[in-house]
C-alpha cells in the first residue's frame, strides 16, 4: 500500500495528518522545504507516544528536558520561520495522560502515538527569520 | 425575545458564540450540516458547566471517561470532518477550575456554563472523511 | 537602536511578536485601535514573567485572581471585540513552569518574560460588541 499523504493544501495553508511513529519536527521541516513556506502559524492536537518539553535555564543557556509518554496533546501552538537558511520551528504544547492532569511547556520533540496527529498550518507571505539576541540569550522572531 | 444567533459567517469560516446550556457537539454538527462544511479546523475557549474527557483504552477499544464541572476551558482544538455521511468531530481541550490546576484530553462532551463559549471555525475546501484503521484501532482523517 | 516592530500585516490578519516587559493587553488594544480591527480571533504562546488568571465568583461578581511567574504559556486563545467604544479582549490560556505542571484559566494580565511572545491575529470583517447580560452576570459577545 502506498504511504499515506501527510498533508494537503487548503485555503490559506495546509492541513497535516501525521501518523504513528512520525516525528513532528521532521515532517514540519519537510513541509517547509517542499512547499517553500516563508513563515506560518501552526496548531495541532493528537496522541503522542513521546513528547519532550524543555524549560530554559538561563545560567546553562540550555533547556532542562523532560519526556512524557502516551499522552493526548490537548493543544500545540507554534510558528514556523527560518534561521541561517534552515527551518526554525518554535512551538509550545500541553498534554495529558490517563489521569487527565495536564503538563506542558516549550516543545523539544514529539513522536506520534497509536492514532494520529492533526495540524492546521496557516501560511504567511513574508519570509521570517529568527535571530539570536545576546542580551536576552534567546532566539527571537524578527518582523 | 428571539433566540440569539449562535454563529455568523466571517472571512475564511465562521465565528460561534455558544451560550449557557448549549451542547458543543450538537451545535458544531448543526453548523456542519446547515452550512454544508466539507471540513474545518476549530479552536475555542469559554466556561463550561460540564466537560467530559476520555482516555482511550486499546484493550477495551473504548474511552475511559471523566467529567469535570464548572471549569474554564483554556483552549480547545479540533477538526471537523465526516464519517459514513455523518459529522465526525475530533477535538482535544484543556480546562481549569477554581484552583487553576489544568486537566485535559480527548473531548467526549461539553456543555456551556454560566457565561459563553467562543469558537473560530476555519473552513477547508475539500470534504474530508475519517476511516477506521483496524491496525491502530482508531479513526484517522484521510487526506 | 529603533524600537523593534511589534506586528506586521499577513494574509487574513497580523502576526505579533511581543518582547520582554511588554504588557499583552496594552499591545493588543493598541493593535485594535491603530489598525481599526472590527473583531479578531487570536492565539499565541511564549514566555511570561507574570501571568494573572482569574476565576469568576458569581456571588461577588468579580474574579478571584492568582499570579504565576516565570512560565511558558503553552497556549493562549482569545477574541478581540469592543464594548462601549473601547477594546474588549477576552482570552484564556494555559501555562507551565519549571516542573511542567500546567495551570490555566481566564486571562487577567500577562507580561512577557525573558524571550518573546508570538501571536497570530485573524481579523473578522464585522465589528463585534460585548454586552453585559444581567441574567448570567457576564459580558457576552453579540453576533
Amino acid at each position: 500500500m502506498a504511504e499515506p499523504t501527510r498533508f494537503i493544501s487548503v485555503p490559506g495553508g495546509f492541513l497535516m495528518v501525521l501518523r504513528q511513529g512520525d516525528d513532528l519536527f521532521v515532517h514540519l521541516e519537510k513541509l517547509m522545504r517542499d512547499e517553500d513556506i516563508p513563515a506560518a502559524s501552526v496548531r495541532g492536537f493528537g496522541f503522542v507516544s513521546t513528547i519532550r518539553f524543555g524549560f530554559f535555564d538561563f545560567e546553562r543557556r540550555d533547556y532542562d528536558p523532560r519526556d512524557f509518554t502516551d499522552m493526548e496533546v490537548t493543544g500545540l501552538t507554534g510558528t514556523l520561520a527560518w534561521k541561517d537558511g534552515k527551518p526554525a520551528i518554535h512551538a509550545h504544547a500541553s498534554a495529558a495522560g490517563r489521569d487527565f492532569q495536564a503538563v506542558g511547556g516549550h516543545l523539544l520533540g514529539l513522536t506520534v502515538g497509536r492514532g494520529s496527529f492533526e495540524m492546521a498550518v496557516t501560511v504567511h507571505d513574508r519570509r521570517l527569520e529568527r535571530h539570536f539576541e545576546e542580551d536576552i540569550g534567546a532566539n527571537v522572531l524578527r518582523l
